[in-house]
């Protein structure tokens, strides 16, 4: 066997390990007694080793040195080349960690959870404090330990969008935020323009749950190779291309939330199911990184979703579910009440407009934190001074400001990142999709999702982890990540909405 | 640390990954899409191999025979005394068998499923008898490896029966076979004395499953450490002492089918769940046999479920659930018709009266094909002739003969005796029960089964695997595995149901 096929070959268990881990982490969010979480704790922690063991084996370095020897004269647009670069990445992902620091974070951050919870609902950021100094010490380490050029928060960075520089981020979002923050302040002037009021009436759930299933499936999500089931927080997971599987919540009382989170996770698991048949059991299944992720969940969401050709074709199947609550609310009344703004000061209930500053706020305060330029005591105003700068509100309390997300107490820094460059990547390809194929508006309106499913299969899905996110951008859209057509898309839509 | 827990120690990664086998072929057998079929089988694949070199390693070996040593001078009734027996046990059947021999056998039985399938369609005995053969060929080369006294088939047994011996199952099978023949054919002259027509009406699958899930709850089982789905084949799993796992199928057109097997399957979960939570995460945790484990299943689904008492209850409730099919038919008319016998040829079909004398057919001729006693070409005949003989009816074809079970094509060979001694166990263990809480019955008849439950607690399921099943039944009943009671309790029952 050629070296290449000998270390994909070493991997298959390795894959099936970690597939397994996802099925028990489904299970445990889905289907699980509560009396089951103990060993399932235990089942968790044993794969995981397992999994980590069989892929840091010293083999896997051999053969990996083997095959990149063998890859130095091949087509970097290959399969093989790309399967040595990604097996590249995670082994110096598992194995550039010393172990000592690896369990630090792992007991440092199990700790980390129970005291953000108590802090949070006794708004007391000062009780957080010195638990989220550590597991930044712990973070600055990690980073060194991965090995960067530029800044620490590269290394971090790469985890989750491989290839992507903290300055380039930094670049993008300076010029977004230049442009967005006056546009949010001229949204919020006009905030009573809308009338959302009838999404907060009683709707059945189970009338729900039947209209999002018909929903996901028109837009081609495959239940031969997938299921969506209840959990409390709404997430995609795999294991396999074939079996894709994702959950939804239902809110009694606000229509979007069930809808939206469906159509969102449906997003990714389009992207799942979408890998090359080929791909199946190597590294290269799945998406490429997690803000390529995000742009297919938020295209699907937003562009899709909350624009007008989907709702032309759904809304009178909607009126007939739910006559009572939408009989008298016109078409064009409904979608700008599913568009609504708000003065939100929480990142997972804010609107489209005003969702990335949240990031970009993190993004900064991330950095700030493990450069060592704003002190942990001095935190809770940093975010507060950026909340009024950006959005023009401050947070009354710290639980619905600094408190507000579970990223940080789990270790996870470097990621929020991803959910904006996922929200500027879903405009760039939706505008390149209908440059390639002008009629996808019009086929939308008819309840046909094929020609734009097949556009994102062609280009994006099909190929898996073979390209980085910088490259499969630059292959699909022809430039690089940029701010401008997010904008631009905003500032139409909105406009009209808001009457700007 | 000491060497017995030491072994425990090393042990506990084995447990947990064969919990986390038991998790996959839940999903898969409930939950799974049809597309994760094939990866399914890779996962399932992969954590069979982990698990079995992660026991069969030498350090394993190693750390039991040191325990071995240091139980020698230990109490036999101990926690210790008991893990390095289970422990000895479990390691013997992984490592006597070559590898050779167990790739031989899963290869053969991989490829027999299909055989066995299409030969039961075409009703063809002719098409899987040399499959067949060498199925039981490798049955006997797997005898050889584990070791034998007696029988070649003590071996094949001692993996489902620990410490089960051919001759003593033989011997209480010639006992039991001498009164039941008889007996079925006063029972079979008789049939038209029960009227059961009403059982084939139409029934409601929802109100099935709401009455169904009403009644596993009250006998006990513990929906915080468990939960009941649907699947094609009724099956219990387990994944810790704390989750516990049942299934059912629900028949429109057969009232007893999913009421009967949701009682017998939450009989094998209360054992599951019964014992000590000192057990969790060791080998000792679960049941000890399968034949003590269909005792605890078949007691509840007939000594309870199909019991008077019982039906003093629930029959009021099931009548309000189903006024139209039930509304007209009193108890005594309901309990007679739920206890219904027939001719059947078919083992999942036959009722407790005929029931054993099918697998008493099977161990007899299990043992004379492995013994080489009877050709494989002459054993539809056989078959044939031990139905006539037994049941006084002769299968029209093989499909209904000898093709029936899925068994002997799996590989499993000496499993069949362990249904029939989990019946007479039951009836042993039961009389004992009422002997020591003469209450039961009406305990029973006022919906409290606490008193039985806590007494199957207390004197069977605690132990887990601490005592081998011979060691147990002496223990509680204060004799051995018997005939005697299981036929008094049947003639009883029977001769009033029948008007004998």
């Amino acid at each position: 066997m050629e070296p290449i096929q000998q270390l994909q070959a070493h991997l298959v268990d390795v894959i099936r390990l970690s597939q397994i881990g996802a099925v028990l982490g489904w299970d445990q969010q889905t289907m699980m007694p509560p009396g089951g979480a103990e060993a399932r704790a235990e089942h968790l922690a044993t794969i995981s080793k397992v999994t980590h063991e069989m892929f840091v084996d010293d083999k896997t370095g051999r053969l990996l040195e083997e095959a990149e020897r063998a890859a130095q004269g091949m087509d970097g647009d290959s399969f093989e080349a790309a399967l040595v670069r990604v097996v590249r990445h995670d082994y110096d992902l598992e194995t550039k960690l010393p172990t000592a620091l690896v369990e630090a974070i792992a007991r440092e951050t199990a700790r980390a959870h129970e005291v953000w919870v108590k802090a949070r609902e006794a708004s007391d950021f000062a009780a957080f404090a010195p638990t989220l100094e550590r597991i930044y010490n712990l973070m600055r380490q990690k980073a060194e330990a991965l090995g960067y050029e530029d800044r620490p928060y590269d290394a971090l960075l790469d985890q989750f969008e491989p290839g992507m520089k903290t300055a380039h981020v930094a670049e993008v979002f300076a010029g977004l935020r230049d442009e967005l923050v006056p546009f949010v302040q001229q949204v919020f002037d006009r905030l009573d323009a809308v009338d959302h009021s009838m999404l907060h009436l009683h709707y059945d759930v189970d009338k729900q749950a039947a209209f999002g299933l018909d929903v996901i499936r028109k837009l081609g999500y495959d239940f031969e190779r997938g299921r969506q089931d209840k959990a409390v927080h709404p997430f995609t997971t795999n294991f396999s291309i074939n079996d894709v599987r994702i959950t939804t919540r239902y809110l009694p009382n606000f229509l979007p939330s069930a809808l939206f989170s469906s159509v969102h996770e449906a997003g990714h698991a389009l992207y799942e199911q979408g890998s090359d048949q080929r791909l199946e059991g190597t590294p290269l299944a799945g998406g490429t990184s997690l803000g390529v992720h995000e742009s297919q969940s938020r295209l699907w969401e937003n562009l899709v979703g909350r624009g007008k050709p989907f709702w032309q074709h759904f809304y009178p199947q909607l009126q007939q579910t739910f006559p009572e609550q939408l009989g008298g609310v016109d078409l064009a009344a409904f979608y700008r009440a599913i568009n609504f703004v708000s003065r939100s000061l929480i990142r997972v209930e804010a609107d489209e407009v005003t969702y990335n500053l949240h990031i970009m706020l993190r993004f900064e305060m991330e950095n700030d934190l493990l450069e060592g330029k704003l002190a942990f005591r001095d935190a809770p105003d940093a975010w507060n001074a950026r909340m009024q700068q950006y959005l023009g509100v401050t947070p009354p309390s710290d639980r619905e400001g600094i408190l507000q997300d579970v990223h940080w107490s789990s270790g996870l820094v470097g990621y929020f990142p991803t959910y904006a460059l996922g929200t500027l990547l879903s405009v760039q390809y939706w505008d390149k999709a209908l440059a390639d194929v002008p009629s996808i508006p019009d086929d939308i309106a008819a309840g046909n999702f094929a020609p734009l499913l097949d556009w994102l299969r062609t280009n994006i899905h099909v190929h898996g982890r073979k390209y980085l996110p910088a490259e499969l951008t630059q292959r699909v859209t022809g430039e690089p990540l940029q701010y401008r057509s997010f904008m631009r898309y905003l500032r139409a839509k909105y406009s009209e909405i808001y009457g700007l």
